[in-house]
């Protein structure tokens, strides 16, 4: 079982943690300290050695982190996390809304003039530091980089992770990784650098055509490396992880303490991403008197248009993943209205259904499975704690994704249990409509996903309904399921272009009642031309899954929304029915009529 | 009748005007002069004195410019203009596509190092110059103020407009003038500024109550004016205009001739817009040392947010210029399919209609009447060279609008005369969905324009459809039928809020067969709550004429839509009704039946 539901920390853990790190602030001479749930590499899941925050707080949230000080402690934690937070601290912590308190201002109101707070510099980028710096300025309260602090405290704290390497096959990936070295190294050798720093495992794994098992989840590889303009790789890796493995000669491997020096020793000017790097790489440089150019890392937009053989990898990938989605549902169909289900059961038989392809990497994240009001949470993770009834009448809210070595999926199906409820049929139907228009809009090249935003939302704008999350966000091929920069929400500012892959994922969340969201992946594609020629983009779906329709409303959809639905049912049962067993196949058939 | 037919300029005329004026620039030292549109005011429509560009090239579109050197005199219009602008200057101009070709560069292309470029400082902006002079910088061309070499050789110029000013009244206006200035005055003091300088002629009709006779089609008064800090207003206008005008005593009346010293002995920092007000403005003020503190015109925001008496006040206008369409399209579908019409004689009908109102005080704007083909033409102006038989079986569309003392109207409408085709009424559905779609939105407050731009566009879209021009402009009370800053469209950034007025009108244009636009006016309100109670944002729709049903494919809409269409001609019948003949009643009813 990848997934698992019991409680990792408890409030109990963290009195003594806090009391011992406040002897070593002192004995460092610091009057607090910043503990970050990140680790070097900003992912969204940490390894047990990085998982600091909640060794010290015993917050198991991820994002977040911690401002130590002598007299107060406080847990910084978004919206998602409020509830949760109370629940898994001792009152020695107190919790801090964030973003709405900033840190800056909360260490100003909290130290005297003449403060100073430590951080590790590996585990912040200078981004972050910089705001901090900001915020405090004029205060004279002073932000300096110190050792590790925890790691000095945290007698049993676990190794680094040291998963194996393993190489993506060029039939896989679809360029090979001499060929992405030389296409990047080009686009840094032309901004006028003489190379760049890259610390995003998935930027890594990416341009060298690898992946690892360092943290849950995400199947990348922590390592630092410097990408020089004649396109030589440097790669900084403990020697473990990748014994056996045959790099290609541009690429050399270094045993992690190597990087230091070897950053020391370019010349510049060296590209590093103020936004991802740690502050500690261009402190490095800078104190060896190179010049740092500030700029994205350059796998980032490269990365996200994926390829014609990653697309054509990832959709059978999906394709798999539907049909273990499908067995699923016809279980579920079978199963839930005996009302003896919990969402533990039901989480637990999922993945028993994605492990049975025989081909379940991992799963791409914790399956959010919410019955009834536990759909409204968005980020729900059931645990023995929380675990509820699948009870006949609600709705249940299923979000999961598989990781296959050939793709990366993420679904999110909301079924009727028993007889649906007409308010719960007409809000579904609302959330169905917008999904329907992200998947058949085309618009004219240069768009943002903050463009297309709107038409997701407005059918349940004009209800007086809405929901607090984005539309979209971007995925990858057997990478992260949260891969940037494109999205489709309100802030992003990014233009969609051909082969970024993105979620299609409106919602409506009604507090203490239920939970809807509909979630398909799809491809920018370059639409075909019809009309008066214009040049225009277009998403493709690569999700193929039943939406079920004893929750769709057939008289508020528009005749293009009908069809919409009909055809992709249609295509569903075409494209799956040949991969389920004999009971699923006859499920399938029923849950795919057209309406 | 307001609207003229004939063409008022011929390409004779220029090339002797363009000899004497490069007589000018040689005597004056110069290399070039610019010949902008613009008056000093920045208006949309000229005053015959100030209509130097036509006087000097001939060609009389409402944006452009001249840029006259010894060898070439570029004539600068964007795309509305290419056809017009070849058929109305002589070959001694040279037509330049713009802004695809930019000033600055075009004239480091055609000038030698060294190059002096004149221009009048009270008809550019601090904003264009700038812009020109960034794009020459390290060119050695260099761009300085002079005096008006056109006003020098015109001579017959017609002398500056001489309108009289009339009051606006407060029960129209819906705010006093003097609490417009107490209001405006705060914001320009809580600035940290001493005054603010108004040279928007709409700016200054709204914070005065006046409106005025100075250009055609637009109410306005051409003046300047100081608002200062502590309420006090100068304003500098010929004698004439204002003669048995009763201000209150906070404002002063001056001659114009009084403006430039009255500027330079302000204390500063004095509030100056630099996209609007005259780059002469600044100059006066920073010769006499005073500090520029470059700022919006502080009326632009408060305008467009209308009181509920302007509100009511307009909404009574609409029903006024409706009840004039509606005879006026019982009219045309009694006469249009008889063949025998043209569009001149449907641009004089309506009119005939909309005076016989007794309340029209001007068009809004030259009627936009083009049949077959010359619909797909965005800004066609019919004169007696284009003039064009309405032929049975074509689509006719109309966009017009009446100034009212009460407000402006602007309002498109496309019928069917004769049997229409089934690709033209396809396409009309796809305009009116986008057109719905706007009418019924509701969305969370804080969104612009560009936010809501896509949902008017999608229909059109999914079809390999799209119209080169925004989705709507700002409309003002009695004022300028095209204001900002609030827009629908891709690159309007200025959130939307209660009491702006704009239109709604997307269409479609296929070259060399029919265009197609369908445009009410709405204005923001709170929306009422509904759904789970967020705070939201919808449009009231202030145009009541019937949309041609014989256009619309009913079969094509979704419920919601067809809901509102027919929801919507049954307002109009109620409303419109009461105040039209017996036999446009007739015509009503028929036009509003459901669908």
């Amino acid at each position: 079982m990848f997934q698992d539901f019991t409680a990792t920390t408890s409030p109990d853990q963290g009195p003594p943690r806090l009391r011992a790190l406040r002897r070593e602030l002192a004995a460092e001479g610091l009057d607090g300290y910043l503990v970050p749930r990140a680790d070097a590499h900003q992912g969204e899941y940490v390894a047990a050695h990085d998982d600091r925050l909640a060794w010290l707080t015993g917050f198991t949230g991820s994002a977040g982190f911690c401002a130590v000080l002598q007299e107060i402690a406080g847990v910084f934690t978004d919206g998602r996390y409020r509830v949760q937070v109370k629940a898994q601290v001792a009152t020695d912590f107190t919790p801090v809304p964030w973003p709405e308190t900033k840190l800056g201002p909360w260490l100003a109101e909290h130290l005297p003039h003449g403060g100073k707070v430590g951080f590790d510099p590996w585990l912040h980028t200078a981004k972050e530091i910089e705001t901090v710096e900001a915020a405090v300025d004029g205060k004279g309260i002073h932000v300096a980089p110190s050792p590790n602090l925890i790691d000095r405290i945290w007698e049993d704290q676990p190794p680094p992770p040291a998963g194996r390497v393993m190489v993506q096959p060029d039939d896989l990936a679809g360029e090979s990784s001499a060929d992405k070295r030389a296409r990047i190294a080009r686009a840094v050798h032309e901004a006028g650098q003489t190379a760049a720093v890259l610390t995003l495992p998935d930027s890594l794994c990416w341009l060298l055509n690898i992946r690892g098992a360092d943290v849950p989840k995400n199947p990348v590889v922590h390592a630092f490396a410097i990408l020089h303009a004649d396109a030589r790789v440097d790669l900084f890796i403990a020697p473990a992880k990748v014994e056996g493995i045959a790099f290609d000669e541009g690429v050399t491997i270094h045993p992690p303490e190597a990087f230091a020096p070897a950053l020391a020793a370019l010349k510049g000017p060296v590209r590093v991403d103020k936004a991802t790097a740690p502050l500690a790489v261009s402190h490095l440089l800078k104190d060896a008197g190179i010049d740092v150019a500030w700029g994205d890392d350059p796998c980032i937009l490269p990365k996200a248009r994926k390829n014609d053989v990653e697309l054509a990898a990832t959709a059978e990938a999906h394709l798999r993943d539907g049909a273990a989605m499908v067995e699923f549902l016809a279980w579920l169909d079978r199963e839930a209205p005996k009302g003896k289900l919990t969402e533990i059961d039901v989480v637990k038989a999922l993945e028993g259904f994605r492990r049975a392809t025989n081909a379940l990497h991992d799963i791409s994240f914790d399956t959010i499975c919410g019955a009834g009001p536990n759909g409204a949470i968005v980020h729900y993770r059931v645990t023995e704690g929380t675990n509820r009834k699948v009870n006949p009448g609600e709705l249940l809210l299923i979000d999961s994704g598989g990781q296959y070595v050939d793709g990366t999926t993420d679904i999110t199906r909301t079924v009727a249990v028993g007889a649906a409820t007409e308010e719960s049929r007409a809000c579904f139907t609302r959330v169905l409509q917008g999904m329907i228009a992200i998947s058949r809009v085309r618009w004219p090249r240069g768009l943002s996903g903050r463009d297309l935003d709107s038409l997701a939302r407005a059918p349940l704008w004009i209800a007086g309904m809405d929901y607090d999350h984005g539309t979209g966000h971007g995925v990858g091929v057997f990478l992260s399921v949260h891969e940037g920069p494109q999205r489709i929400a309100r802030i992003s500012e990014v233009p969609l272009e051909p082969g970024m892959m993105l979620s299609n994922e409106p919602g409506y969340y009604r507090e203490g009642a239920f939970g809807i969201r509909i979630e398909n992946l799809v491809v920018v594609r370059e639409a075909p031309k019809m009309g008066d020629e214009r040049d225009q983009l277009c998403f493709e779906t690569v999700t193929w899954v039943p939406i079920d329709r004893r929750l769709i409303d057939a008289g508020l959809l528009a005749p293009g929304e009908r069809s919409w639905i009909n055809r992709y049912h249609a295509d569903v049962r075409e494209k799956v029915a040949p991969r389920v067993s004999a009971e699923a196949k006859t499920w399938l058939e029923a849950a795919t009529r057209p309406i």
